[in-house]
């Protein structure tokens, strides 16, 4: 199946556009769980049984794991194969290289993990996101207007008038021969999400950075889901995975997930 | 020792501005170490002990190792750990997030897999960036022009005038309080890279994409060294590291790594 069916398919079946960011760390999670043989696939697992049945997708942060090393990695993959089959799995990992070295990267998270979808830098262009767009089932979310302050430094920066995200939006749309191309796209600036909605009338967005705010929510739908009110993943990570550090921890994951959700949803209707 | 003082080091010692660049990929190493407990390991280490005394420095590429999963992991963390002391590694990892996610990156590679230098991304601006620098005695070489023909699509965007990657080069000087800034400058683009020169005349430059021919090293050393004719790391790939796919693989993985220094150590001599 392709991505971007897999993505529509949970997203209507749990009727969520929330994706939890698997941004696990273990300087956070619950104490007990230390006890465990591997506390952080422990803390995986308990968010995914108990947030599965209302997210769009899971999307596991490399980094996070590879601070642990081979065990960091080891749990990765372990929970990337405890996420039910149905959900897709985004892989945040921003990778971005010359075209042999992007073979080995596209290799290590869709065949050695199993993503079904990936995060790509743009710096290096087309040739070193090609080899990502060759996996056809497959999604690659291109960077293109990050929530960071640090976005100001080049991404807003004017080419011809235009800023470079609007170019990268373009750029990504003539890549999309496969239709499995994808946007990261900050939820911090309603004008400019509704401006690269426009460019990308129907690419999927992945959109970091959603605050606590209803009224952040509210311009993020209104500007960042298509016709349909769909192919807008609203990512939320530690609101979620850290709701609470006690025995209820996986309890109060799913409330915050259902809370997220359903705010989503009502400004879905009145989109 | 700071990154820097460590790299001159090693380049002064060794008389050398040649990185051997250790992608090292299975389907390429000599068939007889596939008997080995850790080909991977067991290639690199043979590698690094016929040409220890010829660089200044090693850069393994994150991407060959994260495609065998924890076991690649596995061989890429002995491997930092076999490589001399006195050598500086440069981790080619490409890694660019928010700030966050960014500390997790620089814990990984610096802490966990003990880098000297890593590479980074630009693309999400100066606090994705910060995290790296905030290791004081680490340096962080940040993309700026690439040799690939992608390179194209952004980095030769003109802003007010002028190509993105000579902001990115300005920008990234104005980062370098800590004096551990580096740049990735192709070789493919001599008069580009005389700009960049000029722009940073002290940054080092990590150098990848020298050819085979002598005009193109010509140049690179050229415009690419400093004042001194240093400050260039030269990296060569697979040009080394498969000189030879038999039992004398060692041997020619040396004699390659003595060539390429000593034509580059000529060229130095006639700036």
């Amino acid at each position: 199946m392709k991505f971007l069916d897999k993505l529509l398919h949970a997203s209507r079946k749990n009727n969520s556009l929330v994706c939890v960011g698997l941004d696990t760390d273990e300087g956070k999670i619950p104490k007990f769980l230390m006890h465990e043989d591997d506390p952080i696939f422990a803390f995986n697992q308990k968010i995914i049984d108990s947030t599965r049945d209302l997210v769009c997708a899971y999307k596991p942060n490399m980094a996070f794991y590879e601070a642990l090393g081979s065990r960091g990695w080891e749990a990765l993959r372990k929970t990337c194969e405890y996420i039910p089959a149905e959900i897709p799995i985004i892989l945040d990992a921003k990778r971005g290289d010359i075209g042999n070295t992007a073979n080995m990267y596209a290799k290590a998270l869709y065949d050695v993990l199993k993503a079904d979808a990936v995060t790509v830098s743009p710096y290096m262009g087309k040739d070193a996101v090609l080899p990502f767009l060759e996996y056809e089932d497959k999604g690659s979310f291109i960077l293109c207007l990050t929530s960071n302050q640090g976005a100001k430094d080049f991404q807003l920066s004017l080419i011809e008038g235009r800023p470079l995200y609007e170019i990268v939006a373009e750029k990504v749309l003539s890549w999309n021969e496969k239709n499995n191309c994808g946007l990261v796209v900050g939820a911090t600036y309603p004008e400019q999400l509704k401006r690269i909605r426009e460019i990308a009338p129907s690419l999927p967005f992945l959109i970091p950075g959603v605050g606590a705010q209803a009224g952040e929510i509210e311009s993020t739908i209104k500007y960042g889901t298509d016709h349909n009110g769909e192919r807008a993943i609203i990512n939320s990570s530690r609101a979620i995975l850290y709701a609470s550090s006690g025995e209820d921890f996986a309890q109060a994951a799913r409330n915050e997930t259902l809370r997220l959700r359903d705010l989503i949803n009502l400004y879905r209707q009145e989109r």
